[in-house]
């Protein structure tokens, strides 16, 4: 049977990655074009490092744990060489972005480059076997942790004078430093994660809501302003996968139990009642939110809560789980895929139409849906759906 | 007759100035709450730099051009000391936030605070007498006008490498010397009106396609990029009265044709056929958009073409402009007002319904609503509608 996984592994391999194949790599100037309309022409040249990096771990990536395809280690190495010859600047810090030609564009004044850099390297040599690679993922990866608590630098914007913690750093450290650990002292980076993990659940969760803000005070309280009312389901549906992938690394099986209770919870908090798929933002107290794509429905935050939902099945086998499955796969997969052409929209508005038909721009690139779908065809395979 | 004058000018003195005066004023530690709810209940306490200063120059304005009443000039001269005790760093810059005691949040990284508060000193010392004050906007002009080519100082993202200019600041300023032209030498403030006038033609408007871009190249020439793509019909509508106010004062008519001409184009380009409104971002290119809020209906954007209609109607009293009017007109005003609990909605959905219901926020205050309803007020009566 396995209609479920068959579904995921035929749209990753048959859909998703030749349209990425065919479409994003630029022969000439090398890296990626991650610029693609709805049938998948390139419609900006400009070369944005999340982006770059991302594709490249997403090629390693599929060569390790799908097919060791030439066609894809050779695309990840045409990435890497474009990440190696342009990515960074002098001091060793990842740009934001660069124009077709590898001119940088916007200077290093987003820390997760770096992460998903650290991530295509850490991948890479470990698909080819380069330990060269493996170990400049280590360089990075220490950068990474020396600009933790300011990095800006120079470019942030806050005075300090209400210093909040943000959600994402060591949500993304856990999951890198997981990812990594083979590049830092077993203890350090046994140390790491709990922090991270510690943390998300001590500082950012309140325990009055179930909901887990974006930013926090330092010590853990929730701060009434804009940003410290700030709730982002998919984040947070992201986070406890990784979350969980941690408990099932250290069989905690409390943890585990932890993060499916909470992300149920943040599904429920963040589906739309009225037209279905689940808010890109929400405020903790339901007032007047600044974002105005608060309501859109955006494609990485269906496929989190897919791979979230994927993975609580093998834990908790219920009708809640297995509920939610059903609902969030049957709202994505009638929304977001464009079987004319390939690949996903990205950006649904409130009523589930398409915001834009394309397929690619500064945020979307090859992740989200090629790692998604194999990440719930491989979890959905193991329970036999 | 004058029905329409009478309509704006009813709704800025029995709805729109009177929901700020009951709502906005923070008695206790000063300033201006921005962030009010649908019914006008504070919902959020940090202040913008932007919105205060907007609001001292309202208060300002209406007592000289409306009615020397008392308690306006009062919430003026309420902001403006909260603006001079809290407002600028060591170096004189504005501030961009502070929370609602004056502590600074973020750092002046936006250099229309400065503008803001040069228009919001200058007409408070207008209004007030006190020259203090319009000297003082002369200093802060002074600082702008020394920032202008690096607004954003250690602050800038951008490496340099793809040097663009910004639409806005040449827009601002050419509004602003208007203003303030009191403050510095005769010659000065025509040669600088005259500079930004021109600039706006010369450089950010393209001949083939008669539209305004946001970002050009420091030649002028087009740049094939997100942002040199980028137009924003609200924002030249704004621009196109403000240049006809200076050909009205250098008795330009050739200027004021221009500006007719061209915002008509850029309504006709801007304006959403199927659910109407004015769109807030379009890409001249018609390639996929990057900001997620492109197909928002702003109230701003809707006024500012209002104001732009009305002053043409003196110029052109065509079928055309009439025509345009009555259509902005009427969508404006079955959209934006909320007669049950006063002012306006700010963001509607491209189908017209609020995004959110708040009054104010971050970037709505009390500004663009009152000086709008100001405008198109007097230009309408000035020509018996």
């Amino acid at each position: 049977m396995n209609h479920y996984s068959a579904q995921y592994r035929k749209a990753l391999l048959e859909d998703v990655v030749p349209f990425w194949m065919d479409h994003s790599v630029d022969m000439e100037v090398g890296g990626f074009y991650t610029c693609l309309d709805q049938k998948g022409h390139v419609y900006d040249t400009d070369k944005f490092m999340w982006l770059q990096a991302r594709q490249v771990w997403t090629f390693s990536f599929l060569y390790s744990y799908v097919e060791p395809k030439k066609d894809w280690i050779e695309i990840a190495r045409h990435g890497i060489r474009f990440l190696e010859k342009h990515g960074r600047d002098t001091a060793g810090a990842f740009y934001f972005s660069l124009n077709r030609e590898g001119v940088p564009l916007m200077k290093p004044y987003s820390i997760f480059s770096d992460c998903f850099a650290a991530m295509a390297y850490f991948q890479f040599g470990k698909s080819t076997g380069d330990d060269h690679y493996v170990q400049e993922a280590g360089v990075i990866l220490q950068n990474i942790l020396r600009r933790q608590d300011q990095p800006k630098g120079l470019l942030e914007k806050s005075t300090g004078n209400r210093p909040l913690k943000d959600f994402a750093l060591p949500m993304i450290l856990s999951n890198l430093v997981l990812m990594l650990d083979s590049v830092m002292p077993a203890e350090d980076a046994e140390e790491l994660i709990n922090r991270c993990a510690r943390s998300i659940f001590l500082d950012y969760f309140d325990e009055q809501t179930g909901l887990i803000h974006e930013y926090v005070k330092l010590n853990g309280e929730k701060e009434d302003s804009f940003n410290g009312r700030l709730i982002n389901p998919g984040h947070i549906l992201e986070a406890m996968w990784f979350l969980m992938d941690i408990g099932e690394r250290n069989n905690d099986r409390a943890l585990i139990d932890k993060c499916i209770e909470t992300g149920l919870h943040h599904l429920e908090f963040g589906w739309d009642k009225i037209h279905g798929g689940i808010f890109y933002f929400l405020d903790a107290r339901d007032k007047p939110m600044e974002k105005l794509e608060w309501d859109q429905k955006l494609w990485w935050v269906h496929l989190e809560a897919l791979v979230f939902l994927s993975k609580s099945l093998k834990w908790r086998h219920d009708e809640s789980v297995k509920g939610w499955f059903e609902k969030v796969h049957m709202y994505t997969w009638e929304h977001f895929p464009d079987p004319e052409n390939g690949e996903w929209f990205g950006y649904l508005k409130r009523s589930g139409e398409p915001l834009s038909t394309m397929k690619g721009g500064k945020w979307k690139g090859c992740f989200h849906v090629p790692r998604g779908l194999h990440n719930c065809w491989k979890a959905l395979e193991e329970i036999g759906w």
